[in-house]
């Protein structure tokens, strides 16, 4: 088989030696470390079809792969080494931005921040953002519907697709980017195959819809006495205002930070919880009902320092740490009584603390858990009886496939398989991924 | 069967007279018209699920209908008499809307007006709106992915949609109505079914995004010495100011509206393309470059008069035609030439005469041809030909079957069969529309 593939993509783009293929084959968290038969870098679409084609003819187990910053062992292999890795870092080419209805069209390996760069050159940016922007890939964020820091404002990655191309199993190529906004000829397969993790088909180019620089943004911290406040003084503040953010800490995370890198604390007195909004300059959410105190900055100094007091909780975890991780959402109304059950459950138990942070607007938590004991399937369970998603972001993978089923119906999950079954009929698309094995 | 159905709906559910049946057999075009075995109308999402089991058993074809106002013959029987028709009109629950997430979940069976009047009354409004309003539900704007307005500013129906519940053709119930807004967990079956026009299943429930009731709004007419500058301008003010509608007319249409209501020209002089905007109180789109004049609404008086003279093109139409209808789109930085050619070659043709408005932002075009001879496929050419898409509202229904392939490849067509193969084996969802029956 190396050398069918050799033949497509040339055999310096076929890696079989294992100290090369070791990046390829493990997981960001290094929790997922596999063995695959060869790491295959396909150029163009049309190779990408050749190769499937190839590994369809054979049986070969195909992952797809972007920039590997996944949380969820969605692109690396098994240890069989009998599946190969599908690597877009080669698909990496990006059309000029055009102007008439500020859409980009960009290869599935363009870096997220090479693609931010090239756009707002022309004074467009992309309506997703996130940390990983310097290795996440364009196919990656639209194969696990990245959300991160302004799905208040924009929406997910499925929002701010118009197009797509993708090459499916048997090799047919699916391509749809002429770019226009309303199209209601058939069924939505960018939508479809957005999420879908590598287990439909491969993703090769995507065609954007781009946002408008934004103007000079204000950023704001304020203070509540309870989580219950916040949510309700949120929804009062969105009523009359655009945020492009509203990110949420409470008192323990704030104090966890302060004392690991020396930061002072921007109020006089300790409170409850914390909501960090960033909305167009203008805007004066000072006068929010319930609140406690509120912090503006003043200048970009200030800005960055707002930010660095929400920011720094991964790191500040990580030195206590290692934390154990949950992207979760939950209904906004029933968020607080959800937050307050979660601790209590975890701290029953001598030794483990949780704390919690995340997007406020979007109802997604980062739970994250110190100490030796996995309550896992607990809080997935409690998630889930709460109405909220076990995946906020990053999708299944292989870690929540066992738990897949507490978000989703035994008639959904049939209908999962019937789509998977229909487009990928030998099941060698990211195997083991979403779906059992 | 409709003694089955009767057990399961009541009798007086199962319309079986002819008479009565007729509204429902017949479109709004008066264009396609059918004969159904029955109108069955279950009055909750378990009774459709006993419907459509009744009907997979005996091999019986299901026909959903919500408000009936589509244009391409989605929504009728064929003239068979052996398919029932599925109506959703009791479908008519409303849940409170939850102000902290600004959501709310409706019935299939809702009108969309009456969604909006129960949203107003809490401080939001449903994102998506047009004409129909009265008797379109939001089953259909769902199944159809609905444009409208607003689509500039919100998008389609697809984009505001958090949460589905749907029947599928085996009577399973799918369920994911819980409102969370960040979601990885499988297959976006929301987005799947969303302009699926019943053909993979009856949707029962939408849980819907809804938007801030909108503050003050300005409108003002810009006129243009070219389509070309006008749809630059467009580009240019949609690079400062957030638009909330970009609707167009140009000359030829405009002197129709006013000679045939009587109304007098904004402008002292005649121009070329006129483009009605309206944008949120504050923004100042008077300076666009490559503008003649501009004419801005200093009343609500004068901004239904601007309204007025876009609006009434549909009527002033009717008036001196009927004229053959084409809702299509093309990506903006071909529409320009896209106009001058379709409307050259149709006029090309003695005694046709081509009309054209619609929303520019989305480059949504509303051909309207009048005279006798039926160009249709040498439009819908073009329309593909200029990367363009057959149907940017309404879908493909049977109207535009024949085309479809001009919009779209043999491969994702093969896609396109197998997931319907996939959700309905038996081929009872809708036969007929989209696909070959």
């Amino acid at each position: 088989l190396p050398a069918d593939l050799a033949a497509i993509v040339g055999p310096e783009h076929v890696v079989t030696d294992p100290d090369l293929r070791r990046s390829s084959e493990t997981d960001w968290t290094g929790q997922f470390r596999g063995s695959a038969l060869a790491v295959v870098r396909p150029a163009t679409t049309h190779e990408v079809s050749a190769v499937l084609q190839c590994c369809q003819r054979t049986g070969t187990r195909v992952v797809p792969q972007g920039g590997n910053t996944g949380l969820v062992g969605g692109s690396v292999p098994d240890d069989s080494g009998t599946a190969i890795v599908l690597s877009t870092a080669r698909l990496r080419e990006i059309s000029a931005v055009e102007r008439l209805s500020g859409q980009v069209t960009a290869g599935a390996g363009v870096t997220l921040q090479t693609l931010q760069d090239h756009v707002r050159a022309s004074g467009f940016d992309v309506a997703v953002d996130f940390a990983a922007r310097g290795s996440a890939t364009i196919g990656g964020m639209v194969a696990t519907n990245a959300g991160g820091v302004h799905v208040l404002r924009y929406g997910t990655t499925r929002r701010q697709i118009v197009g797509i191309e993708a090459v499916l199993a048997d090799g047919s190529v699916l391509s749809h980017l002429s770019g226009v906004e309303k199209d209601n000829t058939g069924y939505d397969l960018a939508g479809l195959l957005c999420g879908s993790e590598g287990t439909l088909g491969v993703i090769t180019r995507v065609r954007l819809r781009l946002v408008p620089t934004p103007v000079e943004r204000v950023a704001a911290l304020l203070a509540w006495p309870s989580i219950e406040s916040m949510i309700d003084g949120l929804a009062r503040i969105r009523a009359s205002t655009t945020l492009d953010a509203a990110e949420y800490m409470v008192r323990r995370g704030l104090e966890l930070v302060m004392s690991t890198f020396d930061r002072s604390d921007p109020f006089r007195r300790p409170h409850a919880a914390y909501l960090l909004i960033e909305t167009s300059a203008g805007a004066d959410p000072s006068g929010a009902e319930g609140m406690d105190d509120v912090a503006v900055a003043q200048s970009e100094e200030q800005r960055a320092a707002l930010w660095a007091l929400r920011e720094l909780h991964t790191e500040a975890l990580a030195a206590v740490g290692p934390p154990r991780k949950y992207d979760v959402s939950v209904p906004l109304d029933r968020l607080a009584a959800f937050l307050e059950e979660v601790v209590t459950m975890i701290e029953q138990h001598d030794g483990l603390t949780c704390h919690h942070f995340g997007h406020l607007g979007d109802g997604n938590v980062h739970l994250n858990v110190l100490g030796d004991r996995d309550e896992t399937p607990e809080i997935l369970r409690l998630v889930a009886d709460c109405g909220g998603s076990i995946s906020a972001e990053h999708g299944i993978g292989r870690l929540k496939r066992p738990w897949l089923h507490l978000s989703r119906t035994p008639a959904e999950l049939a209908a999962f398989r019937a789509i998977k079954r229909a487009l990928d009929p030998g099941g060698i698309m990211n195997p083991g991924v979403v779906f059992e094995p």
